[in-house]
């Protein structure tokens, strides 16, 4: 006997942004005040399955001067990922639709699909980045719930083996309480080109494993 | 100047599955000993853009009898969601994929973007059912990240306003120590009744946009 075997749809083709078809300028979609909409306005997309080169200007940390450096990690026409600039741990990344959407609720089908699809993915990519086997994926709705920047974001945070106390202010400091200590701007270079190579890693190796299935079913 | 448009991607066709050939004996993609391979195992998929009545005996909660209740929100080909049943707050609520994956990254990209989509579904019916706002997404990895059931799965615990103590307390217990108080039957049969009703309004509400964007376009 067979399991009950899901329609399988076809995976939906991996975005290929066309970069230089990115008007940085626009702010249609965008909140002025957003710090995330100042990032997503910044950063034009690019193939996540071969990213630029960490030297490429496009990624540059400091286009967001004189704003906090950004360290870029995923940037497609729906989707934008970069490094938490005050890092409950090392490789603590945000992942968040390009537009700006305050809630969960906000945020269309479509790019619900796409965060899904990306929130694995980078989950994937900052275990093989930082070596940490355990993370916490965690999206926060509205004051009550913790969140201070009001665009949807998914919080995807490596958890080391901590000893009691330091587990303890860890979970209380993920939900805005306790000290976070802010990211160093070389560390988070290196990391953030780590994390992006890895994500090319991921996206060709599912690719593959999705070639391989549709050979086996001919 | 426009901002850069994604492409468009056509939304996936949601699956309507056929519960008679759903076969509950199976545990081909399942672990025995897993609590939540139980119900995926027990529970039939239906179409949850229109749930079965309350009455239906497809979803009756004593079905998974001698082990707990289960409060079941959401049954498709691809993923489950039903009540938790030692809620955090009321509508607590778990989403995981019907296959045994331990975690995350163990999801196949299909199952990812499944997932993303119910997780903003079960948000806002959750929200639609008890009135509260504000809420938490939270998906563990590994026991450091306070895994329980290496079934992965997302929490989704919305967030009463509370003052100050109960606040912490709420925190503290969302990554497993504290108190947590067992999911009153009567109760979690009506939650669920208006959470699954919830659920086909928000589903239905989305088509019929997507129905409108498509005519705009014309």
């Amino acid at each position: 006997m067979t399991p009950p075997k899901p329609p399988s749809p076809p995976p939906p083709p991996v975005p290929v942004p066309n970069p230089s078809t990115f008007d940085p300028t626009s702010s249609a979609t965008h909140d002025s005040t957003c710090p995330f909409c100042t990032i997503s306005k910044t950063y034009p997309p690019y193939d996540p399955s071969s990213p630029p080169p960490p030297s490429s200007r496009s990624i540059s940390p400091s286009l967001t001067s004189p704003n906090p450096c950004t360290f870029m990690l995923l940037s497609t026409p729906v989707v934008i990922a970069f490094l938490d600039i005050m890092p409950l741990s090392p490789g603590h990344l945000l992942l968040c639709p390009r537009s700006h959407r305050p809630k969960l609720t906000d945020v269309t089908p479509e790019e619900s699909a796409e965060l899904g699809r990306y929130v694995r993915v980078l989950s994937a990519a900052v275990s093989r980045a930082t070596g940490i086997r355990d993370w916490n994926v965690v999206q926060n709705n509205g004051a009550a719930a913790a969140q201070v920047v009001p665009h949807c974001h998914f919080h995807v945070i490596p958890r080391p083996e901590l000893r009691d106390k330091r587990a303890e202010r860890f979970t209380s400091t993920m939900f805005g309480r306790g000290q976070r200590d802010e990211l160093d701007d070389e560390e988070g270079e290196a990391l953030a080109a780590e994390i992006r190579r890895a994500v090319g890693e991921v996206l060709k190796e599912d690719e593959d494993k999705s070639e391989e299935e549709k050979r086996a079913k001919l």
